[in-house]
């Protein structure tokens, strides 16, 4: 599972994880039933996108009857944002290259090899679709991403310890934890934002040397301390 | 007309353009026609979103008639595409506030003001979501954003012309125009995508602290070199 709702490993691992023999894990045929929905929910998508996926569709390709989908899931729309909260549930962690350069152009082109790749991207397109239309799929994408950028907190972190990134200027806290006054958040949505906007709003294409650059457009950003805790622009004429 | 799919105004330009006399305005029957159709068309997109919307809908909110709808729009896909190509065609100019931080800034405001104005965001909105649908909406889509951003290279012109951006170092070509050397198009991209992100991908909230914060992150990159022809990430630790 990465940045940009790569799903398609999860249920591998979820299904692995249960069946393993001596592994305690409650509710393992609760969580492959919960994949197995979730594999067709993304299926349904891809096929159809979002105004297409029905619970007849869902019913058909996980084996789950339609009377226990809406029971558990209640309808379409909480087949969708079941499928983001399962995929917020990995073990996804952010790039550990050693630098926080590596790391962002890491990051960066995660999101263009996950959204080039067209049997991921399908899935992960109609996912961020569907936040158009259901206001419970775009509840479950905030909190997928949320947690998604709060985990790539750390490689700001590394980064400070790193003495990579300068200590907050003129803030008068400059004896408090740098880490505090940094807002990673910022950073990590910078280094992908150009990606997404091309992706998914403008929809002109992406590739590793657009990535390269976005990382080095928020790398640039930070040192300058735009994403410090009451940073401004660098000077210069304004 | 504005970078983000702000419609509104553009019916009333575009009735008054038709109707002021003495005008050479080829068309403007076919013009107005054409703007009922395109108000017709974003109100149903508003009202419905792109997978509700029908011809249906359009014929009896513009006062066409559906054969003739039919005949020159084609389809539901056709008449989204025409109400993109016609917003690409108004006279919005980006921001002049007589500084690169300024423009940068006002720009990313006009973001901000456009999809957190409800009358504004649901139409835009709901044109961005037909790209995810249509492939005729998404190339649309891409042929206004493409015109948006190099109406938007102005902004860089002039900064160059008032010394606020440097010339690209160590290129072999310091002696050709600046402006030839500069990717415009991913600064002004840059200032934006942040917004977008949150808008319609994270599903976060946006505010004026954050535009600023991204025409600030966009401006220090461009002041790093990051967008200048062979630019990389300025020097440091990596």
């Amino acid at each position: 599972m990465q940045l940009e709702l790569q799903l398609a490993d999860e249920s591998d691992d979820e299904t692995k994880g249960a069946r393993r023999p001596g592994t305690q894990r409650p509710g393992g045929r609760t969580a492959r039933t919960r994949a197995a929905v979730r594999d067709a929910v993304l299926a349904g998508l891809t096929e159809h996108g979002y105004p297409g996926l029905t619970v007849e569709y869902v019913a058909e390709h996980s084996g789950v009857h339609k009377t226990t989908l809406y029971r558990r899931w209640g309808d379409v729309e909480g087949l969708v944002a079941d499928a983001l909260d399962l995929a917020g549930e990995d073990s996804w962690a952010p790039p550990d290259t050693g630098s926080l350069e590596g790391d962002l152009r890491a990051l960066a082109r995660e999101v263009v090899e996950s959204f080039t790749d067209p049997a991921v991207a399908a899935s992960g397109s109609a996912l961020i679709a569907a936040g158009f239309q259901s206001q419970r799929a775009a509840e479950a994408l905030r909190a997928y991403y949320t947690e998604r950028f709060r985990r790539c907190g750390t490689v700001v972190e590394r980064a400070i310890a790193r003495g990579e990134l300068p200590p907050p200027a003129d803030t008068g806290s400059q004896a408090a934890a740098p880490a505090a006054t940094m807002d990673s958040g910022a950073l990590v949505r910078a280094v992908t934002a150009p990606l997404f906007l091309r992706l998914f709003i403008t929809r002109e294409p992406v590739d590793e040397a657009l990535a390269d650059q976005s990382a080095a457009a928020a790398l640039a950003a930070a040192r300058a301390g735009v994403f410090s805790t009451g940073g401004t622009a660098p000077g210069g004429p304004s």
